[in-house]
């Protein structure tokens, strides 16, 4: 059995210490960490410094670089070669003893290191579902052309993956995402308007990052997902659905030519998704991981997306029948209204707001370089502040 | 595009017309019906091939042949070739012009028709689960022999044929059968004593013939459909799992050595896993029939099936760990069980004691011939009609 060279962008958020927690669990060798990039949290990424023994670090800015170094000097540790900023991750996404780098940085930070493991002909497991929206098109294409895997983490794309894998994309007629629906699946627009952060970080099933939690709270990941699914398996918007199922038992379908749907079920725990990324084609047995117990669950329900309450769904199918650089656009005006929502300077149904009006401002164009997406999404995160701004000052912000 | 010559075994039954139905929502010719075999359905029988014009006919008996024939005069139809009995049935099973057999006649008389066609290297698309349960060895020996396919057209087992088109057989842990749990699901044991023919034949979820109905009352089905699913899909007794799943949607699931879980889903119309038996490995757009509205269904359950209530189950495991003869001598004691209950002449609840008391007679020998595992059969019967007739004696049969 060859020796898989790991690598993690965003190694001490969620998805990161969930991916290092799959490699210890194989006992049998069969991983070893070999770069690792995070952005400011030194005391975890030196005890995985510590546990792991990565030949290569990569953290946001040379303050946390100094940090890091001296925690590390504090542990009586052997200090491995540490870079920064967006050259640190890409060294790290193409570290040349890496065969699968997985890309869960949040946001747009991890597309240019993500591009360039892709044009290694690294195998990425893909978390970053940004990555996918701003520039699915550049980064399908340098996949096609160096022969690289990529293969999705987020539990909806990996079910999808699964489901498809006995299957000809002839034979499909469509792809269901399905969604918890979030916290406020039942609350009224009202109830939404004037929700705190504390509320909208309640997911009901999911236990994650912040970003993606309050984009869980607008559907507007449902979104993301549905664009993300676009590159990743190739199907158009009419030919991808989604489906509120608040238990998170069924973690996305597809349906097929002959109305046969075929479903992936699991409990609600990353590690599955990342292993299944880390082990792809072969399947291996999850000891740490608990067993989906059938009949222990309450019954399973699946109800239609309200997206009266939850308009970043439309503004994302919107997004991906436009094209070019619009999902861009959306991503950077997403991004920021969250931010601004976590801050407690926009109100969560303000979000979609800052987004549309982003959007509508927007002249889209092809895709045609990193440049380009890059522009999009400096312009658009610039142009999102000043909305952003704009309702706040018609608004009082909830704390 | 070849033509494909479909032989029937069944055609008159609640399978057969469905297979023929299939047929005739492919407007291009794909099939063609070369032979049909029927039991005393003539009306029937005669519609079929009226509008099918197939070269050959079987059906039970000589009285049965005259009726046909006088039926066909007098729709002016050109009478086909029309043989009887189990030579008739081999005949239709290995015609020259079939590739593929749709095994679909009710309990064992399938049993040596089927065995031929597979021998003959035809591809069966099988719903006579008893053929499989008397004498899975000798099927899937003959199989492996020829080279012929088994395609399950059960809808449970046509799901795991599904779930299972993408994985590799070291990477399941177990097959998950769903039962619907049939009409006595939430009924006490003394409600079933005393449970009248009509109250065993109300299915909540599937429109099929009175033996499968009965036997889905009683879980007997469940327990065939795990003998069956062990010798199409080389699971053993400890690999095989029946869930109780009230709203007969999930059709049936795997599970991963991962812990993933893959599960089919669908209407419960039995044209879907008969097109998909016959078009195998395509998949073709069904016009004529409903997709799977999720979005309009109740709520999905899980729950154990109660083997206290629905000893069957149990028998069918033991059965199937003791192997050989022991689950031909299970199938015959339930066939010759069920018949006695639509003729009023024993209780429902009684159909598992006479069943249990035909396997605790019987001796287990290995399953090394056609005529060893016929004579199983018979003898099974009669012991059977034996301990029917004494438990006729002792309580008072329900009319």
């Amino acid at each position: 059995m060859d020796t898989q060279g790991i690598a993690i962008l965003g190694s001490t958020g969620s998805i990161g210490c969930n991916a290092l927690s799959v490699v210890e669990s194989f006992a049998d060798g069969r991983f070893r960490v070999v770069a690792l990039a995070a952005g400011r949290n030194v005391e975890r990424l030196a005890g995985q410094v510590e546990r792991h023994g990565p030949e290569l670090v990569a953290v946001e800015d040379e303050a946390a670089a100094e940090s890091l170094k001296l925690e590390l000097g504090r542990r009586g540790l052997k200090v491995p070669r540490v870079l920064t900023g967006e050259a640190g991750l890409v060294e790290v996404a193409t570290h040349g003893a890496a065969r699968t780098v997985v890309s869960a940085t949040v946001g747009a930070v991890g597309f240019v290191p993500t591009l360039r493991a892709l044009e290694a002909g690294k195998r990425v497991a893909l978390a970053n579902k940004e990555t996918l929206v701003i520039a699915g098109e550049l980064m399908t294409r340098a996949a096609r052309t160096s022969g690289a895997e990529l293969l999705p983490v987020d539990s909806e794309h990996n079910a999808l993956h699964q489901c498809l894998r006995g299957e000809r994309r002839e034979e499909v007629r469509r792809l269901i995402l399905t969604a918890s629906g979030g916290p406020f699946r039942e609350k009224s627009l009202s109830a939404m308007a004037s929700a705190t952060v504390e509320e909208a970080m309640r997911h009901p099933t999911w236990n994650m990052g912040a970003k993606i939690t309050i984009d869980c709270a607008t559907l507007m990941n449902k979104g993301l997902e549905v664009i993300e699914a676009r590159w990743l398996f190739g199907f158009g918007a009419d030919e991808i659905d989604i489906v509120v199922h608040p238990e998170s038992v069924v973690h996305s379908m597809i349906e097929l030519v002959d109305g046969s749907v075929i479903a992936q079920m699991g409990v609600t725990d990353m590690r599955h998704a990342i292993q299944y990324a880390l082990t792809y084609p072969e399947r291996h047995a999850c000891a740490t991981l608990p067993p989906l117990n059938l009949t222990k669950l309450s019954a399973l329900h699946f109800e239609e997306p309200d997206t009266a309450r939850f308009p970043c769904v439309l503004l994302a199918y919107r997004a991906l029948r436009e094209g070019g650089t619009l999902p861009a656009a959306l991503n950077a005006a997403n991004e920021e209204a969250v931010k601004a929502f976590l801050a407690g300077t926009l109100r969560l149904t303000d979000i979609p707001t800052v987004i549309e009006r982003v959007m509508d401002a927007h002249e889209t164009r092809p895709v045609s370089s990193l440049e380009v997406v890059l522009a999009v999404d400096r312009r658009s995160r610039e142009q999102a502040a000043r909305e952003i701004a704009r309702l706040g000052e018609g608004t009082k912000a909830v704390a």
